[in-house]
């Protein structure tokens, strides 16, 4: 597929490395698409680097992967994304005196105002609930570690479960874009346990019998 | 340890056959001590029935597993429980025409709020974030299922740890009480994938190198 990775952090560099590796066609779109590091991942891996507005022309997939501060900014560069499949990969919170919470409370998501936002896109939640490290190599000894999904739209729902054993995990259906509501509490429960555990070497399995 | 279990459907059942069978004293807190249900799996397991005042007597864990709207007539019948280490295994869920949601917001959590009604007992919070059938057998084949527990007091925190052994988890230090905020959405999700995927047969593992 084409895909355009708004953010080449930790999470959008490590979808790259790994969408790359399994044959799709990776365009980041950046503020500054000439900045040396970016440009070095690119040659590596064989990604292009565009302006935000211009990454998102011919891609079948949008990738946010930006801090969720700067939503407003990259959807007023990328236009109502119509019809095509936006994964939500942000992840809104706050940092206070007490750790890190949620920005958004149990009856509404950072998914559903992505939505809310560009509602004629199909907004699938998915990659935002373990840290970047997963990315690379999401297998622990013999164990595949899941990726959670949600989104209310089926055929983008499909197009990323297939994105998402591409990285290697296995893609675990939680419901509807509402469900984001659930995987967005994960995420700081993944953060809380890499403080316990003492590692960021940590991964989420949803085991069935 | 003696561990009075107030509630005895399938979370307080469950626990206290895994804690009879490592060795632990099990006393049912109940409504009606004497119900036949109640009174069988007490022969069959070795454990006694009470009235939920009586079976905190002499208890050093108490577990919550009835439904938490019944916390406030639980709590007028056992006191304050100063000291104890209290189990908070309820989930304060609203079902609403769209299914269920969580009573408490992100700023707050059943499990911080129980702790406000009896503050001098120690609260840690378990056993809320998955179905029952995993007290029974919380193996998937060679992997052993993870169980979180949160709470402020360090000492309460360690023996709950070891009674979540007991039953057979993998005990998971999620941080302090407040954590039970992302302990809560977790028990959603595991409901959302239990429909999604098709069974109860499932369970979370925080995986590790």
């Amino acid at each position: 597929m084409q895909i355009a990775i708004i953010g080449s952090g930790n999470i959008g560099g490590g979808l790259a490395r790994a969408w790359r590796r399994a044959g799709h066609g990776v365009t980041f779109g950046a503020r500054d698409p000439n900045e040396a590091e970016l440009a070095t991942l690119c040659t590596e891996i064989g990604a292009k680097a565009k302006s935000i507005a211009d990454s998102v022309t011919g891609a079948e997939v949008v990738v946010l992967a930006m801090p969720f501060g700067a939503l407003d900014s990259v959807l007023a560069a990328t236009g109502d994304l119509a019809g095509i499949i936006v994964i939500d990969a942000t992840n809104a919170v706050t940092r206070g005196t007490s750790g890190m919470t949620l920005e958004y409370g149990h009856t509404t998501s950072s998914g559903e105002q992505v939505q809310a936002r560009i509602p004629r896109a199909r907004v699938v939640r998915s990659f935002n609930a373990q840290g970047a490290e997963n990315l690379a190599n999401p297998t622990y000894g013999d164990v595949v570690a899941s990726n959670f999904y949600c989104g209310d739209d089926a055929e983008a729902k499909h197009a990323v479960a297939l994105l998402i054993t591409d990285v290697g995990f296995e893609p675990i259906d939680a419901g509807p874009l509402a469900s984001a509501r659930l995987l967005e509490p994960l995420m700081l429960l993944w953060i809380t346990c890499s403080r316990t555990v003492g590692t960021r070497d940590l991964g989420f399995k949803l085991l069935r019998r």
